[in-house]
């Protein structure tokens, strides 16, 4: 078995191909990866704008004068603007276009209006309120690099220059197929006690979600090597990535181990020293990767977080899909193997750092998926780790 | 002038009514909060199950014999599993239940088969790779609580309990009004200098969505007391939150402040000791809510997240819509006002915390939104506060 971090190396070096691309509107990029710079077309502001309601004014007036003539009213989205000649100013309010000759705005709180003039109560500086021209940003600047994601800033930031179309990463289509014969699907009833409720292709389909991929409902398959074999060539067809759990362990009736060779798949590798999924295989059909899983829920979950989503990452040309952080253990933590082991635990971030506990976490087999609800981690310990004390700092992938 | 945290404590005072829920499938539920609690209906598992691929074994039968007969083959998903007697054993994989009689599994490795029997070549303890009656959960036991966000685990457990249909937390309907003469809407071609691109409207909705709340764009409405008089009236039969931007501040032009009052709506405060954001405006009409923010985008977007998160956070039976966190200052900060102020900031996790910079981060005006693209923070100084020097501890709101 090859160790965790050769698997991992190994998954990095897996050919992937470019980023493929597609246009969408605005109204669908949230949380979608964009696929290109976006680059200011012109400064912003195009011309030297108000920051306040005001008047626009020549600042050498003030030396000599403590009045000003009004010359008008400059509403927010006017059309002709005027000019401001000395010994007068034109009154101009937020977001207004500043007027020609005019180079200050001092705010209403700073004047006196006296009939038709304003007396200044209060001086400023040259430029005062003014935003001047590319104060957000200048032509040619790059405001979102290709690889981000698409949050809410973003998103006004690419309806305040008009971008009504984005390039943006195509969602990497994976298959989900579940096998076993004692697979019961949501929604069917239960014919007898032997059927094992399934939970693997909902979790596995909400993660693919989560991580910005589209996901294929294939099924359940149950354990019958022709059946297998066809699902999965369906499955090669119409997705980038298939995921499959159960079958790749030491029994009679896990036949995907065998069958995914028979595909024409390479295998890269079969067996990790991790705890739990040991018995996770990836394997390549040109461009497209099938990563089978184990069967336990637990297992199943944590071998995708390790290996399909990072998968995925690349594909939409993100680094990486989880977090990695330090944390402090609150407890001392028994290690049950000389594995690298993922181990569900509660993460706090209390008096500037993380700390990691297992309260409430039941101890068992890789069954247990319910260790992972909430704000959970997945507790990192290396091969080599031991039991290690409570205030040992310890690294954590981030949920 | 009231400070932040009066304005903030009204804010969490003011009288939402219970969460309003509805039942969805359990495919629209990803992300969503759910309005019940979720319990176990019964144990699980709900009967002993192999949690290996071995033998299942009366485990007494170790002491005086180094083999037993193999009686059978219970693969995973069988209705008739049969029974171990004393001095025999039965081939039982991964998933499968356990014969009755048998209290143990012993694995695959640790036996030879020798024609029709087994011979035990490493012995294991009692109950080994049996997953107990209720192992993940008993019945009765709270799996997932009322207020829970919907993640990948979520989801995975709700499918393995055969839930379908889901109780969440409807969500609140937001409707988001644009003023101002001078904005012109994404999309729409130019006429003159004076008019301005529309992003808040994007912005705030990119916000709603991601928060949880559905929103309903009102369009731009030009600074005209009746028409912007209809357009609140009509979001108000329409929503359950209104936010305006534009037209409370000082200006000729800024209408929003007197029409609001004139709706019958109550105004809970108007104008916060807050910097950007001072001329925000929160009111109340019956069950719904009125928050009116400044036109700025940078104003508009920051005044949302203090003030119209925590409202649809509560309206979901969330308590707190961001983690605030503390982090250190790595470069001096220059406070600008007396004022409580949020300044975006770029927040790094290295050695076990949060740090705290503002490289790329441009000083100018409150119209600045690209200063939150990224992975941004919002530093909190108080009005209290002033310099603050490297190393210093602050407060930051998650983005």
């Amino acid at each position: 078995m090859i160790s965790y971090e050769t698997s991992q190396n190994m998954i990095s070096l897996l050919s992937i191909g470019n980023v493929r691309s597609e246009r969408i509107f605005l109204s669908s990029a949230l949380g979608r990866i964009l696929a290109e710079d976006i680059v200011a077309s012109e400064d912003y502001p195009l011309y030297p704008t108000s920051a306040m309601d005001g008047y626009a004014i020549v600042h050498s007036d003030l030396e000599s004068s403590e009045t000003l003539m009004i010359r008008g009213d400059n509403p927010a989205g006017a059309d002709e603007v005027g000019r401001v000649t000395s010994g007068a100013c034109i009154k101009t309010f937020t977001g207004s276009l500043m007027p020609k000759g005019s180079d200050t705005l001092i705010p209403i709180e700073n004047v006196q209006v006296e009939g038709e003039q304003i007396r200044i109560v209060k001086q400023v500086s040259c430029g005062f309120a003014v935003r001047p021209v590319g104060e957000s940003y200048r032509k040619g600047e790059i405001l979102i690099s290709k690889g981000a994601k698409i949050g809410f800033a973003e998103i006004g930031v690419l309806a305040g220059i008009n971008r009504v179309m984005i390039r943006v990463a195509q969602r990497p289509r994976v298959a989900i197929i579940a096998t076993g014969s004692e697979i019961l699907d949501i929604g069917e009833e239960s014919r007898h006690a032997g059927q094992i409720r399934s939970s693997n292709s909902y979790t596995l389909q909400a993660l693919v979600d989560t991580l910005g991929g589209e996901s294929v409902q294939m099924g359940i398959v149950g354990d019958d090597k022709a059946a297998i074999m066809e699902r999965f060539e369906e499955a090669l067809h119409s997705s980038d990535i298939i995921v499959s759990t159960g079958g790749v362990s030491v029994g009679d009736y896990d036949f995907v181990k065998h069958i995914v060779p028979k595909l024409g798949a390479e295998v890269i590798f079969k067996g990790v020293n991790i705890k739990p999924g040991q018995h996770v295989m990836v394997a390549q059909r040109g461009e497209k990767f099938i990563i089978s899983l184990p069967g336990f829920a637990y297992s199943s979950t944590v071998t995708f977080i390790l290996y399909a989503a990072p998968l995925i990452a690349r594909m939409l040309g993100v680094e990486n899909p989880y977090d990695v952080i330090e944390a402090t253990l609150k407890v001392p933590f028994a290690k049950r193997s000389n594995k690298s082991e993922f181990t569900a635990c509660n993460l706090s971030f209390v008096d500037g750092r993380y700390w990691v506990d297992f309260e409430g976490k039941k101890t068992g087999s890789s069954a247990i998926l319910t260790n992972l609800l909430g704000n959970t981690g997945l507790m990192i310990c290396g091969e080599e780790d031991g039991d290690l004390e409570a205030g040992t700092l310890v690294r954590v992938i981030k949920l």
